[in-house]
């Protein structure tokens, strides 16, 4: 199906609610639907929006194009949750109604200030000849989930700024509010992490320039800054990087800059980093959201879905799902991502792996493994039981030690033009620890504690949820099936 | 708000999305949500219908009215389980759609037939001067959720019914199926069961007329007919049942009778008890759908919810929910249901309670307490701070032994008209064993191993959630916060 412009800006009350119980029922039903990540009740999932901890509760949005697997009129999907978790979804909560938002409610963050959940976020209007402007707008939510838009624009793209000026992150640092955007430099056309700041959240914005990081492709979106173990982190999506500079193999990557300093008011970053670093070695990650939470911890949460991109579920009238919350810290000068304690209890069913082995994995599971140095091998996973086809998870120990996951022969194709292998380094004649899991159609792989991840969506025939390791690898591993969330 | 029968039979597909997107989130949101518990995503759950197992997995179905708290145009929503206590929603499976069931797919159950699953319901037909027509009608579901409608009617109702005939139990006895409804019978306009045979499930019924029972009301609804401990066991809804007969307290009862043997060609009932048995003795149980499933078990649902009734969520746009499933037994004549064991894996952070006590129940909660004998006291629950307002457990355990439950001082008033306690007498001089499960705004009270339940709604202001034993009594408990589920 191809959609027009027009039937993807149609005001979601142009809808009729028969489509949309259709979609809910049809997305719900679908063989490749997740059950212990956030995914959409229905048409496209993409951003996490608003990740925040506010009234004794965690909160995360994301974006929302409820009416098929297409970047339409974008709303905000609000859940909750005690754990980090188990997610309860409370629904639409912020819609494109105002004509500071009339074209999509876009990415923003949130942040408790008073008593209240304050939002910042990105409001698309479209003139008449399609022309973009972008303004960063706020609204405050209230424990009961009701939201109160202001009514004028709290930044407005500055001269030095394209149309691509979005995703406001909100920040405070010595009592003053600090919000980061993600440009496009009008001068040269180069990604760039603006500055702005104020004393009063509905007051007058101050534009402070740009965070001094090199120039990065044409345009970098959803800019994080988060402080893991007293370091600045900047966490950002740079469009059109070369290669060059830091490879990478999705259409866009996901990438991490760590400093030793950070001056907010001047935009100085102090680093001995080089160049930004992949975030995640897998497929599909992009548009992670970081924030410091009041417990004392940095989490991440990541969509899993890629802009540009076509998925097998498009066809169901859904797309794409976030990656589980990951612990953030830093080890070496790289970014440790790690699972929240509480995915512990989703466990259930334990079972020991221990030499060659032949399973059933379910399909919605963790496995745990540690593979012995010096050993090379292939686990496959979501395979027929003939294992002709299967998610391939290849590992070596030895002198040239690395880990590459293949998705190219298991079912449905995903985004082949940007090829069906990732690879890793690793450090060679080592142990390996992995931490998979595993939720039908997403794979999420936690290399040695976390000191790396490899993420991707991948789609299988129904009852292809059988596992194998190649023979003769010493290796010691725990199964656990895992409960919805 | 008042409803005109022209919105409350709209088409789904007049109504629009943007509506149904705020109905869903206003009833996610809302602090009397349950959590452990089946609940509309949008508008009025009434009815269980198709309780079942099939594919390796449980199902059930539930009547939804989508766009308001009122009883108009009716579908189904299908929800499956791998435990009976964690319940996924699939959203909308039977729609109003054909000439068939135009005015309301209601109620019906559900068998594994070859290898789908086979819907037998009642098709609501009104003609241009709203004068009903019920079809007992059928539908396949295959391991997909595909639903494909049969094009006849299976049963049209017969010359000595009214038009109030509905609700079929569908059953295989001796190799032939077996259909139970709910009748009134033409000639006293008294309330029936009507049996009805054939060999082949798409081809000719026979009427076998009525079950033996005594004339119950002027109607009976929802009747099922279960094997328990061997026995045969009618469960139904007789309406204007004459309370000399049995009394009960609701608007309308939910009741049983036990048999000794049943003949289903005859409708030959022989049974030792005299009468129909309250099936709970709280405020809000009707409609109870069961069914013997392949793991040798009998197990009921119960609508939490009553015809003709109004609650507080009406506001909310949404209304009822269902019971936790019970697993039946009989002793000394009597129907006995308890907790399935998997309810107990949501329990999580337990509490010993011993001797007089205050605590903070949270409101998502089961409580395990035994009370010596010759004991009277009263366990406060959704209480204030200051205990000016709660749910109020009363209990005495000497020689006039009784539990009344009393939601007459919670918060928002439901149903007073019909009172606001609910009694039960017990065995005199011995200790009362209780289980009690709150999910925010639904009791469910399990005595003495499940030989009597008290089910019911109440609506306490939010951060009610406090709890006291009265002084003195010797008891012993445990508590545990609950999961969601």
């Amino acid at each position: 199906m191809e959609w027009t412009r027009e039937q993807r800006y149609l005001p979601y009350e142009k809808w009729s609610a028969l489509t949309l119980l259709k979609l809910q029922s049809q997305a719900a039903k679908s063989k490749y639907q997740l059950h212990y990540h956030i995914h959409p009740t229905s048409g496209l999932l993409n951003d996490p929006n608003g990740f925040s901890y506010y009234n004794g509760q965690w909160h995360v949005f994301y974006q929302s194009y409820p009416f098929g697997a297409v970047h339409g009129l974008k709303s905000w999907v609000h859940l909750v949750s005690d754990d980090l978790v188990t997610w309860t979804n409370l629904g639409q909560a912020v819609l494109p109604d105002t004509k500071l938002d009339s074209h999509g409610a876009y990415s923003g963050s949130a942040r408790q200030i008073g008593d209240k959940l304050f939002l910042m976020y990105t409001g698309n209007v479209r003139d008449q000849n399609w022309v973009r402007t972008s303004y960063q707008i706020g609204a405050w939510m209230d424990e009961a989930g009701k939201v109160t838009k202001l009514d004028k624009p709290l930044i407005e793209a500055p001269d030095h700024v394209t149309e691509h000026f979005r995703d406001p992150q909100i920040l405070m640092h010595n009592g003053k509010y600090y919000a980061i955007l993600g440009a496009q430099d009008k001068k040269n056309q180069a990604g760039k992490i603006s500055i702005w700041r104020t004393d009063k959240i509905d007051g007058q914005w101050e534009d402070l320039g740009y965070v001094d990081l090199p120039d990065m492709g044409y345009m970098i979106e959803c800019p994080n800054l988060v402080f893991v173990d007293d370091k600045p982190v900047f966490i950002f999506c740079p469009q059109g990087l070369d290669k060059r500079i830091t490879a990478y193999d999705d259409v866009y990557p996901n990438m991490y800059w760590i400093g030793e300093s950070f001056d907010f008011d001047s935009g100085h970053f102090v680093t001995k980093q080089k160049a930004p670093i992949n975030l995640d070695y897998g497929f599909d990650v992009y548009a992670t959201q970081a924030f410091n939470a009041p417990d004392g911890n940095a989490y991440a949460i990541s969509w899993v879905g890629l802009p540009d991109s076509s998925y097998p579920t498009d066809d169901e009238g859904w797309a794409n799902c976030l990656s589980q919350v990951k612990k953030l810290s830093i080890k070496k000068g790289k970014l440790v991502q790690k699972p929240v304690a509480a995915m512990k209890s989703l466990r259930r069913y334990p079972e020991s792996l221990d030499g060659d082995l032949e399973f059933d994995e379910g399909g919605q599971y963790e496995l745990k493994l540690a593979i012995k140095k010096d050993q090379e091998g292939t686990l496959t996973l979501a395979a027929d039981k003939n294992f002709e086809q299967g998610l391939k998870l290849s590992f070596s120990t030895g002198s040239h030690a690395s880990l590459t996951l293949d998705r190219g022969n298991v079912g449905a194709d995903v985004n082949v033009d940007y090829g069906t292998t990732r690879s890793l380094a690793l450090p060679k004649n080592r142990e390996l620890k992995l931490r998979i899991f595993v939720d039908h159609s997403l794979i999420e792989v936690f290399v040695d504690g976390g000191q790396e991840v490899l993420t991707g969506r991948f789609f299988a025939p129904a009852g292809n949820t059988y596992a194998k390791m190649s023979t003769g690898i010493d290796y010691k591993g725990s199964l656990w099936q895992l409960k919805d969330m």
